[in-house]
């Protein structure tokens, strides 16, 4: 049985709380958080919950508590996620990881030489949609990989504290990160902020892999209609994730184009279009936070490598740093 | 009467002779072609013109000729023009007007010397919608423009000579230069050539204007998928142009986003989401080309200025060439 | 204050209880059902109930209870709303009001008898949408209104006990009735069962109304997709109402044709189309399940007649009445 | 050499020419039409046709025309196709066949008795989308055949002579009779006219067919949105098929419902849904017409039954006739 603390609850917290308690073999038995109304609010939902606090201390230090998830804002993830490594506890973080990549090193460093599970919660890699496109690609369907492009707009939800880069960006770095399996060589980034905060609402960023593997992805708080897709396009075959989409999330494009030499002259090239048949596989509907939560567990008892550990958060995390690099310096490429 | 002469007649010949035919005062009495089978076509379909050949010099030079359509490869529309311009020809220049921006100096120059209307065919500018979101922009209801996004993917119709820059962003480069009125200052442009012949078809174009103010273009030859979308926000307001949309091209939607300062706090700020109606407002179905040869033979008549100029002609290649340098290095930006 | 009781908790129960627990002046006070786990469910969620039952009976004559709702299967309805009526209860009752137009009858006079408020659940009526149609139709903005036509069809929720016109038309039906506000002249309807059961689950409906205004209603448990639109037709403006949309539902057309007669030949007639702006509303998104409770108690207090009253509740069972009956003779037309 | 003979040239008329020019053993030498006008426009775009006739007995008594095609409005289709069978010419007649189902009878008998090709234009049987979903049904994929829904409606084309019946229904009967190969039982429609000239712009058609399966067509040309829509719901799988999409018109639902009776209680079913994956095959982009043409000139050379023959015009004639007589009288079933 491992037993979990969890640090912040937030809009996320309840949702943790009854995805762990749907383990098996784990069970929420601590939360904390600085607001006395949230922990009202979560004994209300969970009255079994043994430990309700202010105080992450309590969580932290606790000797029946094996594993910790730090669900706080950003800022706070490297301080707090240290602490529980040298408690001795496993650790799932939300994302994104950390606020820079060196403290996302660290953590990975710490939690081996403590022998500890260290995970990162990128929860749109477990759903049903990336699952199904994952294994597309793995089967070689595909073909070589040709471009990822992803749009994440609408309207609302600014944050007071990150850009736009950090609060949705996570998602479709995370994505590409977990689908591509490359390391980008290069980021550059634009974007504005509308209002006086300064706080950039609006952001294209592009990443730059091994030619000619590129990445792109628009995201905007400040859109009139929501739109979540991401064309993913190969060799062979190329996909649309319409994450808006009730059903038919996932839909793949027998299509393709072909260069062929002419024999005669060497550099005129003769294009070939074909397009066949579209399909749109079943999506499996489990809550993605369910599969999150069940690996955690598994990756501990087994003492194996979670899917998505602490390289994968550092992978995310340098490329939003980059990111956010670039677009403060007017779209400078950063190479990395 | 204008008599018109076109050099050049692709795709787009038969359409430009139909619509300066369609004028009251004009005509179209010689077109050029290097390609014998062109010309036949043309005259099965229009056996009415006079001069049918496949040297442009005789359009060119042509006495009764009071005004040439350039409708070749880009890489030729300099050298033609000029001798258009030289020859006391009044020029009508398809897109993108030239390969440089300072060819299209050159022209302008040139034309206003010798007293010659020199036009461009940015036929977007023309169509009923973009029509609709300029008289909305001109009529303040957007408020402050606060971002520019275009979308123009599809599969097919990969160039052979140039890259998906020079093929398919004039159309939203001029869009987005006709509709914000603003000098760009910066550009980066990232992109992939995914074959052999190295012709970019995949690109992302960001156009930094005077803070708050972006644009940002996506151009692709190799999307599973036709898009043609477009956002353009306000303050007040923000617009969706569809145009693949049969109906309903263009949305205007009444919602948008307020930051008020908390009177104590001076640094924190209160964001308000004000949602309203949204309106497709019904958009002139006459064909733009149709407009293009009106306005084109107005303005030789009336003496103006047409309303796509070579100076929008300049504006448009200036930011086309940024970017393709921008792409070439990489991503680097080019100040302007 | 009001106090409630409500007899049936099944999937809508949690919901009637949270509604009327927010109004100011009215609560729930006991509820009733035959499913021990089903009053288990309810007490964890709302711990405050008294009287948790499983015999309607204590609901029905509890002297503290003012005002009684009905969730029960459909064939329960009259002798419990009677019931509730006889002992001086206000009633509420789910749609459909009852299993005959006949039984409707006896309800509707026996309240007014005993001087209480009388009112059926049609919770469509009260939704941002539905209410926001009828406002147009007021506004005599669609002008005369020429037809009706619904379609809700889905891939699921086979009922056991009614089929898919008791099931899925009510929705339809009240909304219709209640827009169009007229008397039905004839009924006629086709549907299929496909499966042994004989339950019907595709099914269609044309209402005769006078002359030249119809209606028309097609319900289906067996569609691969899933389809919630509405069409009202009137001659000056035509509305589109799409339930599946999650913005935009309510589109209103400024569309139409004339028919002008020519001078001369008075039997030939000219058509002249007319298009112009589409306009989608902002909708209000209160749950209209909230208002359905507030109307309830406010038709209480104030003594008057409910928005969708016993009448109305009436009107419907008739022409589902009718409906059936056509079915079940293979269509053949029952005048009302 | 098959030559062909027009007789009637409105809208369709032109595109009937090009379709059996482009036949390699068939080709149009004679058109006639009543309006002058029509002719000359012919005569500009085929300069090579022969006869060129406002006299329909110049082509029906021409000795070198082997075939006819009928192609003026459906009044006269029954005593010019008469007239061209017993003259000893092939016949192709546009939809509907004839004005009344008797009519068609004579046809077919007389075109037996003479030993000459009788052949419908019901062109949708011929679209890449109607053959793909006949494949897809005769491959026994779509299992028991459940119900055929379709939907065609728009604003606009009022026709003056015929009702919406007789205008726009003829493709949905001729998909559903060519898809279903059944005989329909009993007929109801409803529908209304909202205009003067009394010609019904509204209708709704239930096509019983031996239980449980079921056919309904609604056409309006009074609707503010284009929908061309198609449901076939099989035991096995489920078909959309959409006109309106610009790709992906065919779409294959892998979904469905079971009955299954529980083994205690023998009237008390189980209900389980399947859901699996959507196809959206590849849809072939040849035009209709072309195999319209090539179809009617090979089952003349073959000498054998084309595929939309005498009796499947029949098929269409006798259920519109069936519907518009249960129009006329307010809904009234009839038995066929």
């Amino acid at each position: 049985m491992i037993n979990i603390g969890i640090i912040g609850c937030g809009y996320w917290g309840p949702n943790l709380v009854r995805n762990f308690n749907a383990c098996d073999t784990a069970g929420v038995i601590g939360v904390s958080d600085l607001r006395e109304e949230r922990l009202k609010f979560l004994s209300r939902l969970y009255p079994n919950i043994k430990i309700l606090t202010k105080d992450s201390d309590e969580i932290l230090h606790h000797n029946n508590i094996d594993a910790i998830v730090i669900a706080t804002p950003v800022l706070t993830h490297f301080p707090l996620g240290m602490e529980a490594l040298e408690n001795g506890k496993h650790l799932l973080m939300e994302k994104p990881m950390t606020a820079t990549a060196e403290q996302a090193e660290v953590l990975i460093e710490t939690a081996e030489k403590k022998g500890l599970t260290l995970m990162v919660d990128h929860t749109f890699i477990y759903t049903g949609a990336v699952r199904k496109i994952k294994e597309v690609i793995n089967s070689g369907d595909l073909g070589d990989l040709y471009y990822f492009d992803s749009v994440r707009v609408n309207l609302g939800l600014f944050q007071h504290d990150v850009n736009v880069i950090w609060d949705l960006a996570p998602h479709d770095v995370s994505i590409m990160d977990h689908l591509l399996q490359q390391r980008p060589k290069a980021i550059s980034a634009t974007g504005v902020a509308h209002f006086e905060n300064k706080i950039e609402n609006t952001a294209y960023i592009s990443v730059m892999y091994d030619s000619p593997l590129i990445g792109h992805i628009h995201v905007n708080w400040l859109a009139p209609v929501k739109v979540r897709k991401t064309l993913i396009c190969g060799s062979k075959k190329m996909i649309v994730y319409d994450d808006v989409e009730p059903s038919e999330k996932v839909k793949i494009y027998n299509k393709g184009v072909e260069y062929i030499k002419k024999r005669e002259e060497a550099y005129d090239l003769l294009v070939q279009y074909r397009t066949g048949d579209m399909l749109a596989p079943r999506i499996e509907m489990t809550e993605a936070l369910n599969l999150v939560a069940a690996e955690f567990v598994d990756s501990i008892t087994q003492r194996r490598k979670p899917l998505t550990d602490g390289q994968a958060g550092y992978n995310v995390v340098r490329i939003l740093e980059a990111a956010n690099q670039s677009l403060r310096q007017g779209g400078k490429v950063i190479r990395l």
